[in-house]
């Protein structure tokens, strides 16, 4: 680590300024990296009183933020952050274009399947980096963010090896202090997190609202949770991934030892937000289908989720 | 915070480079602040590999350190951070003595009761901070720290009403992103915090190695935990410091929530190393003695660990 230099002039663009935008795009203007976020609701709010990242070890103060109202205004960036919610989609194409140059690279760090093919059939395959982000925050108002535990990164390529330009980006996490490690098979590890996410994210609103430690607590829940774990990890490897099945012994042990998290869409619930449905449990359960794969469970929370979402 | 203006030249020592002392030397490092170590046994390896710093939310790597084997090599430093376990306070005045100038701060970020009167005896009260560290860390190599959970600071004016060059001292920790708070009433919060220190990190060493979760589960530990609560509170009381009683209730709700926690005095134990036990037990039960009070579960408790503390 020591030996890597820093790199000169490296433009960052945050693009959804929600909590995981917000998060990390903060750590890295924090420690004096060139960051230029994207803002719509939060615009005045970061202009007058900056932007603050709360949590039990950490107070984070950035007080002048390069805020913008659009992409156009920021003009191109080295790397360009993705970090809007997956429902907002289609919105993006037209607001990337003013941030490429010919060597910019687009992380995605939104949630389940299906945003780095978005990205890569709307920009170059090639420029596509995605990022898992394994942190607890909430967007208490705007600007200001609290991060309930947690914080680390794990990025790869969307195709094809780790190359030097991802270690380059692993870098400018790592060297403001974010928990960044570099996976060599994000595919794999986008479903090793989805195995975890379609359960308790999902149960979580279904069943009324619940955090992990009271799904838990609920034998019938629990059982469903590692069915539909079972069910995940079974479409992972219909798919071509080798995910272990012992994965979910591993991710219910650790489940037991976080204690009464409330996962993101369980917040997003609370909240009246739009769930993001398609990438978390639609695209798996299409990618079963296409596998040829029957996967009732995962089918059964999909339907209950999205007559909950139009519900709302 | 804004408008607070960076400190020219402002030279912070850290005399005391164990977890407590490496992690908030590393934090403001990390940060560009200009800090200067005192090292004993970690400094070839700090000079070989930097400082690291450890946790689910935050990696840090201080490449470069101002490594030093004395303080007369430091020199004239504007605050001095006072870290070393309170059983080696016999070896700060001479240390400490090289780093002073007129206008010098020294802040002890020590454990228990007795430690800002120490220095305040050999340098002058005027130039007394006292912190308290609400943070689990361990060192777990030489230069590598590991942060288990919180990080809060809490410091305030040995002597008198917290003055501008306290706010001063706070602001460097909070512009490099710790959580720091300013204390009105140092003496009343190192009370609050020993109503808890006494109790868990003593009882966690006598029943035989238990955590915090393992003290509360047997129902005699937990009875004499808060006996030896309500004691500690009834001598800061006594003292003149007042310290509600209702604060028992508060730190019980608190550690329940905690759930398995190691404290220092454990991890010292179980790692050989002697226990800091009169600033701890020694120093309270010595003013409830000089307040003519009796404290027989806290004496019972002192006189235990000193011969644990003996044998060992």
């Amino acid at each position: 680590m020591r030996s890597r230099q820093v790199l000169p002039n490296f433009r960052i663009a945050i693009v959804g300024a929600g909590a995981i935008g917000l998060y990390y795009g903060a750590k890295l203007a924090h420690f004096g990296r060139d960051v230029h976020f994207l803002l719509r609701s939060d615009y005045e709010a970061v202009c007058k009183r900056g932007l603050r990242i709360l949590s039990k070890s950490e107070n984070i103060h950035v007080a002048k933020v390069n805020a913008y109202r659009t992409t156009a205004e920021i003009g191109q960036c080295d790397l360009v952050i993705v970090a809007v919610k997956t429902t907002s989609n289609s919105e993006l194409p037209p607001l990337i274009a003013h941030l490429l140059g010919e060597k910019t690279i687009i992380l995605t760090l939104q949630n389940g399947l299906g945003n780095e093919e978005f990205l890569a059939g709307h920009f170059s395959a090639e420029r596509i980096l995605g990022g898992l982000c394994f942190i607890c925050l909430n967007r208490t108002e705007p600007g200001v963010v609290e991060r309930f535990d947690y914080g680390r990164l794990a990025i790869g390529e969307f195709r094809g090896h780790p190359r030097p330009r991802l270690h380059d980006v692993a870098w400018e996490f790592k060297r403001c202090g974010v928990v960044c490690s570099v996976v060599a098979d994000l595919a794999l590890e986008r479903w090793r997190k989805l195995a975890w996410n379609i359960p308790f994210n999902g149960l979580a609103v279904t069943a009324g609202g619940l955090d992990t430690a009271a799904i838990l607590a609920n034998d019938g829940l629990r059982q469903l949770a590692l069915e539909l774990m079972d069910e995940t990890i079974a479409i992972a490897n219909a798919c071509g991934h080798r995910l272990p099945t012992a994965v979910a012994l591993d991710l219910m042990k650790r489940t037991e030892e976080m204690g009464a998290y409330r996962s993101s869409t369980l917040i997003d619930h609370l909240a009246g937000r739009r769930l993001e449905i398609e990438a978390i449990w639609g695209e798996p359960l299409r990618r079963a289908q296409a596998a040829g794969m029957e996967a009732p469970q995962l089918e059964k929370l999909y339907c209950q989720l999205v007559r909950l979402d139009q519900a709302q």
